[in-house]
């Protein structure tokens, strides 16, 4: 691969917050950046120097596409697997195509995992009824049903709580294939965002522990509230899964947190996101190096940032009307408010989030 | 003045690497930026929504910008006159054109911080031969002739150290109105970076101490080496100089401070910048609140974000091919780089800044 300088273009595949705030952490290092996405109102267009708007099946456009960029990346994980190809066949993709491929599958994600030697939750692939009905023989219940693919925020997934539950929960598969995993028990939710380099190199931010509502991030606390050893332990787990990967940029690894009787802590992987990161958002103001800027530093080749954190931070994403509250969080000398430019508020949507920064720790 | 809320549009008049940093911050805040500029290759193009690239002498033009913008603002103090009072009888223009009047030429500048009993250099007006005798009689040797407007980083300015330099010096006026000041035998060169509200709520930045070379700014530290009594007057010159321009948005006065044989400290004014200021781009990376953040808030009618300093800083400009050295930056873990996009080297052309952040202080 040619050495990327400031001037090259960085290509980037989907257009949302995230993909947003990775061009505007691009262009503070002098690159210009070309977005490809497939809705007119994409957030991360308003920060690109040249815009592609077409489907992700459009192989005219995403050859352009390619061709006019020096680096690609990928700022969401269900860009279809043949487009960031067709990609990756023309300009360096990083991450790659592999990483999509195992992330893109649950299945896949947690037999990759396992063969690492890392904890994940018991599961088991289901493609129909008879499917099901061994794969809650053999983890029981409750458990969780979910397509492999396509899932966020809680959308593809349907629990299961009794026998009674199985039927309906098939149902709304519609039909796709899903994969069955048992309910853990866990005490909280943890995320490592970290980057890792093409030679290797890898920093992993302080461990953040995480509160969803309704399967959305809510709020991110950081340092979270766990031992030493587990916070070395979590960046081990990434680190693992990153160099097993290849990985290139940042990722995230989110984890559950159990205890046991005694109070003894253990790590299960819940899943891996192969780019920036809802619960890193806190990095761009509280830490040395943004996860947006440390992205981009990863995927260009160029040296990775420190990760150092600058106080004990809170972040609280703006979900839905939440948004309306903006000037309150302005006139708080302690919050750093960031919003995505959405012009429509829906429930449920991430408009911005801002995040509080205190003292030390 | 309608509330401005995110959503809205700012209009920037000017396109440099200070409309490029504002538009960055705008876009954080959910705000929609329009620039207009008179160059293709405009530094702050690249972070807009939309643009407008005509000269500023185009009214049509100016008034259709002023009828897409919701607020509007500019960012640098040359955008002439006329082209500030067509927008600002459009659209609220902050800071508003008599900031731009009163700046835009020296020598009432001058007559205006002086009426407000602060300390200039001695001046006088010069518009000819007898003019320029009289003012040298007045004032002495060595002193500086200027050109009244358009001067920046050196720009129209000639000194006379002894009477043959004199026609030289109004030579190179080229006929210009011209302003002969008392040359200042000064210590060290200040500024303060500050922000007023319309309500009059205001806010300074720690002082800042400069080195120039080759009359461009090539090195900011904070805090400057000044007496506590010394930052305070500084504060408060910005301040009275603020309130007396009836002030919105981010401003930089420059001082000089001078030693007398015992050692006290005086300052003198040197120059009102109306807008953001080279001298501030430190705050990105080394203050609560940016100064691009805080001129956006300002000038929405948002309220001031926190001043305070994160650390030690040292905020150098990368001029010319010292913007080669951008991967050593990259590498030093205490260093922010900060790169305008601009495709060009020229020397003397301000390509970037590296802000260096160290412990506390």
């Amino acid at each position: 691969m040619k050495a990327i300088a400031p001037g090259a273009t960085l290509g980037i595949l989907g257009g949302g917050q995230l993909g947003r705030m990775i061009a505007s952490a691009a262009a503070r290092l002098g690159l210009k950046v070309h977005v490809f996405n497939d809705t007119p109102a994409s957030p991360a267009f308003a920060l690109a120097d040249v815009t592609t708007c077409a489907p992700f099946t459009d192989e005219a456009a995403l050859t352009a596409f390619a061709g006019s960029v020096d680096i690609a990346t990928y700022e969401f994980e269900n860009v279809p697997r043949e487009a960031a190809a067709l990609v990756a066949g023309l300009v360096p993709l990083r991450p790659g195509v592999g990483a999509l491929a195992t992330t893109q599958d649950r299945l896949a994600e947690k037999r990759f995992v396992a063969d690492l030697g890392i904890t994940t939750a018991p599961f088991r692939p289901v493609d129909d009824a008879a499917g099901l009905d061994a794969a809650l023989a053999a983890i029981g219940m409750p458990a969780i049903l979910k397509t492999r693919r396509f899932g966020y925020d809680g959308k593809g997934q349907a629990a299961i709580r009794s026998a009674d539950d199985a039927p309906t929960a098939l149902a709304a598969m519609k039909g796709a294939p899903a994969i069955l995993e048992g309910f853990v028990d866990f005490a909280c939710e943890l995320s490592v965002v970290a980057a890792r380099s093409a030679d290797g190199s890898f920093a992993a931010y302080d461990i953040c522990e995480n509160t969803h509502e309704d399967h959305i991030l809510a709020l991110t606390r950081v340092p979270a509230a766990v031992s030493a050893e587990t916070a070395q332990r979590a960046r081990e787990i990434a680190h693992a899964i990153a160099d097993a990967l290849d990985y290139v940029g940042v990722f995230a690894v989110e984890l559950f947190l159990t205890r046991d009787a005694s109070g003894a802590e253990a790590l299960v992987v819940n899943e891996i996101a192969p780019r920036v990161h809802n619960s890193g958002h806190w990095t761009d103001h509280g830490a040395q190096t943004s996860q947006f800027e440390q992205h981009v530093r990863a995927v260009c080749g160029w040296p990775l940032g420190p990760a150092g954190r600058h106080g004990v931070v809170e972040m609280r994403n703006l979900i839905g009307d939440a948004v309306r509250d903006w000037q309150a969080h302005l006139a708080d000398p302690a919050a750093y408010l960031t919003l995505y430019g959405k012009d429509e508020t829906r429930p449920g949507r991430k408009m911005g989030h801002v995040t509080f920064l205190r003292g030390k720790g």
